[in-house]
């Protein structure tokens, strides 16, 4: 995780969920062991890799893991939950501050952009959760496009967005930002983000304009 | 996998990359292969799935697997190339009959909803590829990509999508339709597939389309 990321999410909000520690270095070691967990399931997968490496990575001991997690399954679940809301708290402060819809949505997928091509262990992670968390898998996306359907279902009352222009359209929005993450920001930096920003919400804003 | 799948595929071209049996025998034996490996992966997952388990399914002697597959990795890497071109079978005929360009990419997303529903186990052994055979994962949606950016490309050259169009819209455009299938053709069959469709293409008919 960049030092960026860290500072920009609380950690109540980042474990939603678990207990959050009440003392300052409580929540400084349950950062440090998703931080951890973070880097080592991303390099190393969930099957291989173990409490210890993630506390030892962590710089924390063995029984203090157990304080916040009760096992492995555990830590990723958390895991999941937290890299949701640091997209989330990355993404979000660019999309209030624009002005309309149409310009949420590519702030939106700007912000994304951004983010994953920082962060590029997430897919990985993510993806991962598909097998190890289900539950937690799908609770990501579903929790995401349920933000985008709202900002859409909104655009739409205010008559800036077509008539009926909703859920559907909220998944096929965040397929799209997904996979121009993967191809974009993680397996190749070979085209200007920029550029693919503006192809990409030319589409998405001829898609979705009230005519 | 259905009937309807198994008979669509031409083991040619469904493993492109391994060397084609030479007698119809070897060619059902190949085909029994694929079609269990892809239940048994689909159902318990790489880890969990073991040769004995793929050639019980299929009725085949373990030496018979052999013949045509070095490992557990080898035959699940040939079962994404698989999987791969069944979805191109499926989709491309009905691609070829439409009559322009953004009637072509509603029949693309129509046949692909079409296959997800009826392959719900694809999501998850396309998606497994990613940690137990990456360059198959990336090659399925590279090959994927290429498809609908020949696609969009020929559109534009005949005036009929906007200038321009062609790689970024079609990583956008594979996304979208990955996640349509994934929520609505998989996780939950609780809206009607048509509505999707037309809702969906509505988006990528005007955000294509030249004016």
């Amino acid at each position: 995780m960049t030092d960026a990321a860290k500072q920009q999410v609380p950690i109540d909000e980042a474990v939603s969920g678990l207990p959050v520690p009440k003392t300052e270095r409580g929540r400084r070691t349950l950062r440090a062991l998703l931080d951890a967990a973070a880097l080592e399931f991303g390099a190393s997968g969930f099957h291989a890799t173990g409490i210890t490496d993630i506390t030892r990575r962590a710089g924390v001991a063995l029984g203090s893991f157990y304080t916040y997690f009760a096992s492995k399954e555990d830590i990723f679940r958390a895991l999941v939950t937290d890299l949701s809301a640091q997209v989330k708290a990355h993404v979000t402060p660019r999309v209030e501050e624009a002005p309309d819809a149409l310009s949420r949505e590519k702030a939106a997928l700007g912000g994304y952009l951004d983010f994953v091509s920082q962060q590029q262990l997430i897919y990985r992670i993510i993806d991962e959760a598909e097998f190890v968390a289900p539950d937690a898998y799908q609770g990501h996306y579903r929790s995401t496009v349920a933000r985008v359907t709202a900002r859409l279902e909104a655009g739409a009352a205010r008559g800036e967005l077509k008539e009926g222009v909703g859920e559907v359209e909220a998944w096929a929005i965040a397929g799209m930002n997904v996979f121009l993450g993967l191809r974009y920001g993680v397996w190749g930096k070979d085209r200007d983000l920029a550029e693919v920003l503006a192809r990409a919400h030319e589409l998405v804003a001829d898609g979705l304009r009230r005519r």
